[in-house]
């Protein structure tokens, strides 16, 4: 197979990233997000938002990991936030995927982008930090604008969404107090569930 | 109200990107895609084949030129490629898009992204005849693999597709040959409607 035809197999299989749907809605609720709009909204996030990271940026680099950091899904299906079971299994279920997915690509793309979702799940650099802050600030704004549906319908804790949030406390400390200011007003409009510790500050 | 509050607004607003539905569909031929998703797809399509550009890129000004191309489409809708009636009224329509929504960003956010923006749209450089001819490439890859769907019920000509697809021949000569083999491939399984003239190659 010529390089250009190992591109162009893998582009055409990412198109199934359209049919991965995750447990947010549209803010709109009219229907459950698929990772690949998802994905690209990650990116204009990056985009607008990169002056909130810690320190200087590549966001060269940080747009190129959004973009990528969901195609495992492919294979491996959307494993929601809070599901226990199906986050133990989630590590080799995607690094199989990664091994299909990305081996598709000429050997210097599958190294690059390979090692860009190894960084983003590894969360070391600023660039993979800023990117999980984002990967998570998303979908708060996503279920907030929603009506907190997927919240609701799961039983969703403040101190749940507090504790899944903290990447953002790391990798974009400057949108903290906005995570703290969503979730209780998410908790005080009753989108979450009430919990028997009444105080999320520490 | 804050910078930080008009950036929200702008990234909650432009998540109606998602309900813009194109005419082409996904390469399983399960529904049609959306706008949002299709830009996705359309910066990964940069990170892999910018090799075929005619020359050296800013793959960081094509990724965010490609992220944000369609937004005016929340406003404006999407305009099929073959409708000469919408197509006649697009300019006007996504002027007045942008004004409105790149309008929701701080000044700087806005002139860069407006600006970038102006550049897609004008074709003038190298990354914006690029990303010009990715935008062109992207849906003949989906219409092919999903079996011409979308030009059999516009009854779409060889000629068409052809015209259609010229940005990729100044953005991207080396993808030329592709486009030639795909437009063959697709008139030969009767995807395409025959038309009088029986030769594409100049």
């Amino acid at each position: 197979m010529s390089r250009l035809e190992s591109q162009l197999t893998f582009l055409v299989e990412i198109d199934k990233l359209k049919n991965v749907i995750r447990r947010s809605l549209l803010t709109d609720g009219s229907r459950r997000e698929n990772s690949a709009e998802h994905s690209w909204h990650l990116a204009v996030f990056a985009i607008l938002l990169q002056e909130y990271a810690p320190a200087q940026l590549d966001i060269k680099r940080v747009l190129k990991m959004l973009l990528i950091h969901d195609v495992v899904e492919v294979d491996a299906g959307d494993t929601f936030a809070y599901d226990i079971g199906n986050l133990a299994t989630q590590h080799e279920r995607e690094q199989r995927a990664a091994d299909r997915l990305f081996g598709l690509l000429p050997a210097d793309q599958q190294r690059e982008l390979r090692g860009l979702w190894e960084e983003f799940e590894q969360q070391s650099t600023t660039e993979s930090k800023f990117a999980n802050a984002l990967d998570r600030l998303q979908p708060l704004l996503q279920n907030f604008h929603s009506g907190g549906q997927s919240w609701r319908d799961h039983s969703v804790t403040p101190e749940q969404v507090f504790e899944r949030m903290r990447p953002i406390e790391r990798g974009a400390p400057e949108l903290w107090p906005l995570v703290l200011e969503i979730i209780h007003n998410a908790s005080q409009r009753g989108l979450l569930k009430p919990s028997a510790t009444p105080t999320l500050v520490r």
